[in-house]
């Protein structure tokens, strides 16, 4: 039981079922052929030679095979955390492509470090904080960033890396004389090629196929002697051992970085893990033991000379599709990428970097996602100025800046509306106990003697001022035939100290000017707060209600006894 | 009407009544008396020669008198504005008392800008942010600087100026060799003298009986040649008229403490105002008109000498109890010190500045409070933490750095609550249509059928996991004979689009299980946004019900007529 805890893969490792097998392997094998040119193009994304995209989808792997709770989760490089990764190292400016490959490393450790320390102090929950509005502007600005940066490999052109779209876009105006048009052809063929293959057979592999159709044009028609940038020499054989810099200087450095990569990564992971279990629901998928799995890769990655990865969306989704049972998917896809590196690298010495690009670029146009925003436009403004905000902060200020803008906008816009909650004066329904807002229905009936109150939100710090003010304010209206204020406590989810103050001073106000306050359908937390307070002798036992008919009905003298008196008993009790 | 909203004081002045004025004009002198030891105490604790400090309660009591709205609020120098004016300016390390002056002024300026355009603006509910418990702990740790920063006017040697309680500790534990008992006895004495001569009778101003006392001892008894510190020549005469500096670089190096001296100093007035203006009831106190008024003060302070003023705990309470009741007193207060300035002054040459420290002293001895920690203990655990966390960051990492910490931290508390809401399963009241918790009420009915549970917060990002989580677990609970899932709205305050998303899937996965949703007592702003994100007809209009009963009928086909149909209607007119 307990190892079945720490290693998820002990559920379902002995008793596997020969019939999981087929689609474990025709799904292990799919995205085995998506990984390799997938692999080569994140990392170049990512600023570094093509193979470490494929080393990284080795060991981190198989260790997510038996750590994670997915058992769909295809784990490896994905484009926004090898934009993150690329524009996190930049900011660095290591000077040798071994220096950067070593900051690379160190990020992969710190990510594994963050999210491996987070799972264990059980922050999964941390996710939450990404709402869907912050999350797709978010993303929409982040794709076309990533667009952006492939943009020197489609023209053949040098531009220097940026995650600032004005920065990439007048660079690349700059320099948009000295376009090659043989790679510019080659690029956009390919785009096309991954796009409309798909179209003719589903099942055939896109990125594969123009991989293919780009190495066998360079070779074919010599097209190097045209200034068309290939990948080169790719290392033939497995990652050998790689160490991550132990040196306190270059952690500080990476920090921002790795932290946006162990959240960010963590939430893309997390997001499409949820939505394939929810949909398979024969195992259940836990934040925080994600959290220990994806860490754990990341150390793999850290090891063995790969980058950080995480859950990819696409290859997740394709894996689901293709039949996978199990983790057993993810570790024949190792497998794949294994023999790959072992036999076919001496094959990719001519693949065109264009064609990698446009495997990047297809990949993230799928992520920009207009029609989020014009629902919101439609049905939630607030939202749609929160995923405009970050949409913009992301693509002017970058990355980091513009999740970490998105979160904070989001939250203070949760206070915000806690400040000022909705509040409503209620009518009796004619014929029934049933109390509703007399600005929603017609025809409630209401009492000149009695104000009937709901508070729509919890009672603390920041809106007591407002809570007093505007029940005194619905008070005044009612004229000094006012005997009774029923204050409806069944949406007041919480109270502080600062509002048991307030509250006591505003019931004693009232007192004063001989006006009974009656609290009806007060929840068992807050009765329980203003039992600790003293609060149920200032505005009296007698004086809770389970309804606000039985309220009305006391000040009439004709309180029923039963229901009610056993409410106060409990209200007695706690007090 | 209109003339009256923007000089508050035109709605008493042209109807003053003369039986006002005997209270007017005993609270008015009183408070008086009570500045001239005080202004010059609270002045040298700002760091200024002790005139400043009468000086800044000339103009500016005339000014508040007829701008704010509070009738008794007492305007002037206080000892937590003080601190933090020394501390703001101390950091700019000024090398003349000229340029000391200038920046004090400069910060009146600055302080008086910032509150009369958050008046302008609206932005007094920003006040609100700061929770009891935070303003607690915020207080009592700045109280202690405070007292402690006396310490050398008390020993008669020199340390440096520091907000930082260790340092201050430490720089003493070194010096204290050096006391000078003579001072030290001076002090001493004064503390006795004006603690306990209120004992003998409350109308005994025991800060001046210190001072005179202290004047006469040092002048008959030869002290100063003992080393006995003394103001010394105070100048005679009204303050000349003094220009702030317009300079951005000034400006911007005291925006930190200008932005704490305007919430602070306006959160200590307001809150005094408001607690008089309940108990006085009369007339209004306005937030953004007192930020207008006390902007304005402060104006006045930055144009004839000042430093910073805001409306004090103290003064406030004196002016109040001697009976004032019109801003006529401030004015009254205001004309008692110009008459010290032209006339008195020549009297201060003696007074020994350890009589002032004393004066600084008891008064900030009784804002430590250390009961609302006590009873926060017993009562509200988690305020408790909020206090002692923004008194510890206040005292080790100083003034600002404490009241911000307590705001963010208050407001993360906030947020945390609503991540994870209470959830109740409720059942119901026998004999009865109330439904209410079953851990908390003995003897409720439930069927093995039917889940009612109720969400008591928002619904929204960054708890729609844990509802679906929760709830889904309360579900599976009650295994397969489950056919209904009653989902009582009625505390569900707000909703966004990712819980609208998240609610979607939620019913829809129910749907395919074969299990209903009713949702019951929606609230109307949360029944609009499921009508306009078209959720209304996933769940079916048909299964939004008032009551909870009323959705349990519904599944056993005995659905009354009339208030549901009704209900209904509405829901559909909306979706």
């Amino acid at each position: 039981m307990k190892i079945k805890q720490y290693i998820p893969a002990f559920d379902w490792l002995p008793n596997y079922k020969r019939e999981w097998l087929s689609g474990d392997l025709s799904a292990g094998l799919t995205v085995g052929v998506m990984l390799i040119p997938q692999g080569m193009a994140y990392s170049m994304l990512a600023g570094l030679p093509p193979i470490h995209g494929l080393y990284a989808v080795t060991i981190p792997l198989i260790i997510y095979a038996l750590l994670g709770t997915s058992r769909q989760l295809a784990v490896g490089p994905v484009a926004m955390v090898s934009l993150l990764t690329a524009a996190g190292i930049g900011a660095l400016r290591p000077e040798t492509p071994e220096a950067y490959l070593l900051l690379a490393i160190t990020l992969a450790f710190l990510v594994g470090a963050f999210q491996f320390l987070m799972g264990v102090f059980r922050l999964g929950f941390l996710v939450n904080f990404l709402s869907h509005p912050v999350i797709s502007g978010f993303t929409s600005a982040a794709a076309i960033i990533i667009g952006l940066s492939q943009l020197k490999h489609l023209l053949g052109v040098k531009i220097a890396n940026s995650e600032h779209v004005h920065e990439i876009l007048i660079a690349a105006a700059e320099k948009i004389g000295e376009t090659n048009l043989v790679t510019l052809a080659i690029g956009v063929a390919a785009i096309f090629v991954i796009k409309y293959v798909k179209k003719i057979h589903k099942a055939i592999p896109g990125a594969l196929v123009a991989v293919i159709l780009g190495i066998l044009a360079v070779w074919g028609f010599g097209l190097t002697e045209q200034g068309v940038k290939i990948v080169g020499e790719v290392p033939s054989g497995l990652p050998g051992l790689s160490m991550p810099a132990f040196d306190l200087g270059t952690w500080q450095a990476l920090l921002p970085a790795a932290l946006t990569i162990s959240l960010v990564g963590f939430m893309e992971s997390f997001a499409v893990a949820k939505a394939i279990q929810s949909k398979r629901r024969n195992y259940q998928v836990d934040a925080n033991q994600e959290l220990i799995g994806l860490g754990a890769a990341n150390f793999g990655a850290a090891f063995f000379q790969g980058y950080p990865v995480t859950g990819g969306f696409s290859r997740t989704a394709v894996n689901d599709q293709a039949g996978a049972q199990t983790g057993l998917a993810g570790i024949i896809s190792a497998a794949l990428i294994v023999l790959t590196l072992l036999f076919l690298t001496p094959l990719f010495y001519f693949l065109p970097n264009a064609v990698l690009a446009a495997v990047i670029i297809v990949a993230v146009a799928g992520l920009i996602d207009y029609k989020e925003a014009v629902h919101l436009w439609h049905n939630d403004r607030s939202d749609f100025w929160m995923l405009l905000a970050t949409f913009i902060i992301t693509l002017t200020l970058g990355i980091e800046k513009g999740i970490g803008a998105g979160v904070v906008l989001s939250l203070a816009m949760v206070i915000y509306r806690s400040v000022r909650p909705h509040v409503a004066v209620l009518g009796k329904v004619p014929g029934s106990g049933f109390y509703r807002n007399v600005e929603r229905f017609t025809n409630l009936e209401q009492r000149p003697d009695v104000l009937v109150v709901r508070f729509d939100g919890p009672l603390y710090f920041s809106n007591l001022n407002y809570f007093k003010d505007k029940i005194n304010e619905l008070a005044a209206r009612k004229g000094p035939q006012l005997r009774l204020i029923v204050l409806n406590a069944e949406s007041i989810s919480h109270i502080d100290s600062s509002a048991v103050h307030a509250l006591e001073e505003w019931v004693q106000e009232n007192h004063r000017r001989g006006i009974r306050v009656h609290l009806t359908s007060v929840i068992g937390p807050v009765r329980d707060t203003l039992g600790r307070w003293g609060l149920t002798d200032v505005v009296g036992a007698e004086n809770f209600f389970m309804s606000n008919q039985q309220a009305i009905d006391a000040l009439d003298g004709k309180v029923k006894e039963g229901v009610a008196s056993e409410y106060q008993e409990y209200v007695l009790q706690t007090s």
